[in-house]
Formats: C-alpha cells, structure tokens, sequence
C-alpha cells in the first residue's frame, strides 16, 4: 500500500513540507489539510498590500489549491480543519467545513504546520468592526477595503514590535494620522537600545506619534461597534481605525492534545528532523521552537524563512529521507519609512541571560565612498564575547546597504569568527558601492585594536 | 639612536604603512618620499571625478601633506623621486625635484610603494594633447579641463577593462558620444562569458559604440598635436578625445634596481609579512604580486584595499611588530551605467589553468520580493570544484543587490564552503530588501539537488 503522509497548515511550512515528500517519494499520497480558504500564501507583505506597495492581493498567493495540485502532485483540502490526533491509532479527526462533517483519516506520517496566532488583549472592543489584525491576506483586503469606503482619517496601532512599525508606514502611505500605543518606552524591544532609539525617531520625523509606556484599558466604541477611542494608561486617543500588532504565539492545540511535548515558548519541541516527541509526526514552522545555535537555547522566532525550512526537512524526513535543520542565528530586517534595520545574532540581554559575558563595541560610518549617490551614515552595534572576541549578535541601521553588513555579520557569527577574524575579510571596495574600509572591516578594525589595547 | 624607517610612493600603500609603523613606535623617524604634489589620493574615484559624480578633486585628497604630518607624525617630502636603493649600505639616492639636487639617505627599513604605471600602446601620437589616461588625480583634473575648454562631441576609449567601462559612463555623462576599441570579441577578459555578454549589452543600451576584436594601428593628428582618428585593424574613427585604459603593470624599476625578486606577473614577490627578498627592505601595493589564497597561486591585482592592509602590514613589520597578509580571494566590482557587477575568487579559466577540475552553475532569480521597489533580476556565474563541490569564484550580475550577494559568496569562498553548505546560511529575507530565498541560497539549493542527482 502507498504511504499515507498527511500534512496539516498550508501557509508557508505546509506547502514545502507537502511538496517536498511527495519530490522525495512520488509513490505517496501526500495530502495537505489547510482550514482556510488559501494555501501557500505570503503574509509577510501583507503590510505593503495595505500601504498599496503590492497592488493585489493575488500577487501574495503563490499557488491555489488547483495550482499546487496540479504542479506538486499533492492533494489540497481546503476548508478542512483538523481537530484531532490520534497518535496511537495514527489517525485524525477532520472537519469539512464547507459541508459540515466529521470523518477520520489514518497517516503513517503526519507533519503539523498549524502556524501561530494573534496575542489578543482579552479587553472588550477588539474586535471592533475597525479593529483588525495583520495575520492573513483576508484580513489585508477587510483592512484595505475599510481605508477605501470609509476614508479613516486617524488610526491607532496597538504594538510596537515589527509588523506595527510596517503598519505604522502602510498607514501613512494611505493618508493616515497614525499613533502607537506601546507598554515599552522605546519601540521594538529585541534590538539595542540605540537601534530602538533611530526607530523612535524616523516615527518622529514622519509624523507617527510614538506613545510608550502605554497600556490600552478599554476601548471606546459607538452603537454601531465601531471603536471611536484607544483609553490607555496614560491618556485617551480619539482614532478612526484600530490595528492591533501586538504579536503571534505557536498555535498548538492540536499537538497538546496528542499529548506532543511543548517547550519554554509553548511552542512544540522538535529534533534536528523535525520530529516530534510523538511517533511519526513531525512539525514545521510557526508552530515550532528552533534552536539558537548562537548560544544554543530554543527562540521563538515565527519567520518564513524558518518555516519554508523546517517545512522542508520535515516533508523530506516523513517521506523517508534523512535530512536536518540544525537551527539559526535570527536574522531579520525591517524597513521603517527609510530607516533599514537588521538584526543578525542574539541580543546583549539574552547573552547576559543565557551568562556569557560580552561587550558592546558600535561604530557610525559610511555606507558608501563619501559623496557618491545613496551614500548614508550606518550604524553598526556588535555583541561581542568578552574572552574570545566571538562575535554573537548584532544591530545595523541606516538608510543604505544595512542588510548587506548584517548578513555578512550574521554569516560570521555563524561561521563562530571573533572580531579579529572579521578585519581579514576580503570584502568589495567600489565607490559607487562601498567605502574603502567597509563598515565590517572598520568594526573589525576597531576589535583589532582593543586586543591591542589590553 | 631612533631607528629610521623610509616609505617610498604616497598614493594608498604608502601612507598606510607611513602612519602604521609611526602608531607602532612612535620614536622611529618615519618618513615618506613622494615624487608628485599629492599624497593619500583616491584614484579609484578619478571616472567619477571626469563624470561629475565627485564634483571637486580635492576630495579625492584625504590628506594634505602637512596634515598627514600633524596627524600622523610622518616627515613627508613631496617632489622627491628616489632613484636607488643600496641594500648594502643601507641607504637611498634621492633627488629633490624642486631643488634638482641629489641626496643619499640611511635607512634601517625600507618599504617600497612605489605602484603601477600605465601600458603604453607605443605608437606615435599616444601622448597628444588630447589622450589621456586615468593614473593620477592630476590627469582626471586635465580631462575635467579639456571637456570644459574644448567640447569633444566624439570620444574614444581604448582598452575594455574596468576603467574603460568607468570612462565610458564618464564621458557620455559628460555628453560625448562613446565609442570602444578592445581586442577581444567581449569587453573585461576576466569575467564569464554571460557576465561580459550583460556589459556589453547595457554598453550598446547607453549609446556605446563597442568594437571588438579591434586593434590600434595608429593615430592621425592634427598639426596642434590633437589626434582627430583612432586607425584600428577593424577601420577608422574619428574622434576629439582619446582614453587610454590599458590596464597597469607593476613599477618595479627601483625594486629591480636593488636585485629585489619579482615574479610571473613582474611584481615584488613578498613573504606574508610584506618583507622582499631583501633583508629590511618591505613592499606593498601594486608594485607587489599578491597570493590568491583560492588557488594558492600569485596574482597581480592592484586594488586599493589590498594595497592599504598591504601597507599596514609592512608598515607594522618595519616597526618591530609581526603582522600577516595572508592573500586576497579577489573580490571587485564595477558599475557600467545602471548594471552592477562583481567577481569574487577564481575565474572558471583560472581554475582550468591551475589544473582543477570544475563545474559552472548559473542562476537567474530576483533580488527582492517579486514586485518590490528595486527589484529587478540578478545573475549569478558560480565556478564551483567538481569533487567537493566547494565554491572557487563567482561573477554577480544585474541591477540591484549585486555586491552584497558577492560579499556572502565571497565571503564563503574565503571559509572554503561548499555550494552545499551555502544552502544552510540564515540570510535575512524582508519584502523590501530580500526574496523569501535570497539568490545565495538558491544556488546552494541548486547545488543540492545536483548531489543529489548523482
């Protein structure tokens, strides 16, 4: 008989996990179960469909359910949510939600990439006919929909980590007055002090109200449930429109209840195959903790560059190969108005949490040869192990060429270079791209020094 | 007594090593002999100096001399051209050019930056007034001059290497119209083939004329010493300006003088430390060869970055210390109009030379999320050893994000990866900045399936 793989989640790790066991073993019949009404989505640039940077919502789905069939040999269930895992019998309890009824299926391999969900305030209110969350393409369309028939004309973003400062640009973009409410006095509270300081002020300078330490209490809302005021800890702010962004946690009940083992984050703990603690499934993505291989602790870091990954391996490994995902470093970036932004590493506080001992070594300088076109200050903040000059994180802003550095930096941190090692690099010098010393050989430069010092 | 330290040649190595070995001990009488006006100039910037990026050339002079004194601690003497070194005796010959009178000086060490020189065709008339060639800040200023003054509509360029793709993007910002001579078929010799294809292209897209497999014969001037046609093996062409951009050797006259070793390439031959086969005598920068740490070959690439680390390293040395050079990968780039283009390592013909066995792996793929401002299709020629799949070179092509892909592939040639174990790299991926699989990644995804196949 065939092998039964039986993958559950279609937006990033479900489909790659999917396409990939059935490339490994196109005898099986690999089957994706997805709740909703998309697959293979890319709710990363959501944001910019909001803001009007991607114009239509199709460009963000990359296959339909039809397409993906078709192309990748796997079968797709829309609208079908599974409630159940049966692990001792190797089935699921499914509903079809578009007819209304329960069925089992058996699997002899299962891969959950049932994703995260939005944190929610648990305050009455939100879920205001204007008060929206930025975790789907549906939801970018009712957002984009509602800035089209009703012209709000202010708008209060609740959370300030990533995906309220794209909002908070999207916002502005379509014409919007925009305030922040944060409970942090700085926004973006994973970066450095100084990175979290430039963010503040490039709101600032586009107009967005920054509003820290802030706690939302209540919501006021008009007859028709539409919210008309933020009430916050510290003062009222009349709005028109409510997005709250105030992050995502693994979506795991389904695996709680097969008794799956979660870790510190609530998110299901897995091997370097993806394998749960229960036979036979595997997991990917959001869902998951991934190991920091930095300073070797599991993060919670839902991106969907991880979860195409994990997905991979996952699929690949239910369909018989072994195959492994030996972790990351966190790297991300974002862009918030001009202010580009990076962070590769851990952060000074989670070293000191996890007792290393580190210095912080920052360095401001050009991105380019001085005068030419695009050339901006950048700015690099380094986490630095104290004894072996091991570079373990680091923080890049500016207006140009931020994530070019940050990647290299992250790509020594992963290689387990010190500083030392980063003044040898042979890295490109062209005007129009690049100064003499690039900002990593001044960063290294400067650690080549303080060795010296000592 | 204070030991003595002398520097000859101040463009880039020079003060380098000047102001290094002066930080290193700072009771050495250090002093730099310069034969021109200028010392610590940026020549790499004289294209954009002709074009009007850089619209003053004293910002191509980082320092004045009397600065560099006061900064550094370093006796400069300008318009002192040294004729000869007696390594026996331990001392120099110098004339003093504003004076015309010759001196001899004692030195303990010696280092030796006296850089390249321009090829000459060696035909009559390649000296007129209006050829140039793009060596010195003085001549980018004379070009700047004879644009200004005469109104060339016609220029020609000779020679198709890197700074005749500067200077052809110079002179049509400038308003002239551009026609190349070049004995190969293809423009820059040292790229792959598609990469050349690319230049070529945004050449004839910009209104340059490229003419290939042409040689110079002659030049026909005018009784004023201007040349009115460039006569090639391919036919005539008239012009109001000439560019010679032949590409350097290394000027080694003085080195040679002293019985110092050159190599293949007609470059000092130095030990990592930048000291010469003469005892005491250091050299650096583009009179040197420098070992291509890829192939573990010498190679004679005159950049400035490596002439500065070069100059740092010997100028450390001369004052005691023991520091290393321990070779260069290569990694350039050059911008031809709106395509952005860099290699890192080996050339698929340098790998074929040096009796390795390789494959050529090319991809085609966005440098942004598909749709994003900026995004626009990147091309990467990957050279990669056949048995160990480990990455030997790389040509990155297109119009965004060019050379911080270089830099991550560079960077994984110098840490000697495989195409395999690029594929594992955590690179950051943000709508705006970056696919969900930056370009890195889909050629380490391509390498493992091609493992995969075998």
């Amino acid at each position: 008989m065939k092998p039964r793989i039986i993958i559950v989640g279609g937006t990033a790790a479900g489909p790659s996990a999917a396409a990939k066991a059935k490339r490994i073993n196109p005898n099986a019949e690999v089957v994706l179960y997805e709740a909703g009404e998309h697959i293979s989505t890319g709710i990363c640039e959501v944001p910019y469909l909001v803001g009007g940077v991607v114009p239509d919502a199709d460009e963000l789905i990359h296959f339909t359910p039809s397409m993906f069939e078709k192309k990748k040999g796997v079968m797709v269930r829309t609208y079908h949510l599974v409630e159940e895992v049966q692990p001792s019998r190797k089935s699921l309890v499914i509903r079809d939600l578009s007819k209304g009824r329960t069925f089992t299926e058996r699997y002899d391999k299962l891969v959950l990439c049932t994703g995260s969900k939005s944190r929610r305030l648990e305050i009455p209110g939100e879920d205001g006919r204007n008060v929206f969350r930025v975790k789907s393409i549906e939801e970018g369309k009712a957002i984009g929909k509602y800035l089209s028939e009703f012209a709000p004309r202010r708008g209060v973003i609740v959370g300030g980590g990533y995906i309220g400062m794209e909002m908070a640009e999207a916002l502005v973009r379509r014409g919007l007055h925009v305030t922040i409410v944060h409970g942090d006095e700085r926004p973006m509270e994973g970066l450095e002090r100084a990175a979290r300081d430039a963010v503040r002020e490039e709101l600032k300078r586009n107009g967005v109200e920054f509003r820290g330490r802030s706690e939302v209490r209540s919501f006021t809302a008009d007859s028709s449930g539409t919210v008309t005021s933020v009430n916050t800890s510290r003062g009222m702010v009349e709005t028109d429109l409510v997005i709250l962004s105030l992050g995502v946690y693994p979506n795991t009940t389904l695996a709680k209840g097969a008794r799956i083992r979660v870790g510190t984050f609530d998110g299901i703990v897995t091997d370097e195959r993806q394998l749960t603690s229960v036979d036979s499934v595997y997991a990917a993505g959001d869902c998951c903790e991934t190991k920091n291989v930095v300073h070797n602790r599991s993060m919670y870091l839902p991106l969907a560059t991880y979860a195409s990954r994990q997905g991979r391996v996952a699929g690949a490994n239910a369909a018989g190969r072994k195959e492994v995902f030996k972790g990351a470093i966190r790297a991300m970036a974002v862009k918030v108005f001009e202010l580009e932004l990076a962070q590769v590493g851990i952060s000074e506080g989670e070293a000191v949490e996890s007792g290393l001992h580190v210095e912080v070594e920052a360095i401001e300088c050009d991105s380019r040869a001085s005068g030419f076109p695009g050339n901006s200050r950048l700015h690099v903040v380094a986490i630095v192990e104290r004894r072996s000059q091991r570079l373990l994180g680091a923080n890049v802003f500016g207006r140009d060429g931020v994530v070019a550095r940050a990647n290299v930096l992250g790509f020594a941190i992963q290689q387990r270079l010190s500083l030392r090692e980063l003044a040898s690099l042979d890295l490109i010098y062209a005007p129009p791209f690049a100064p003499l010393w690039d900002p990593v050989l001044i960063l290294g430069n400067k650690a080549r020094r303080g060795l010296h010092d000592i």
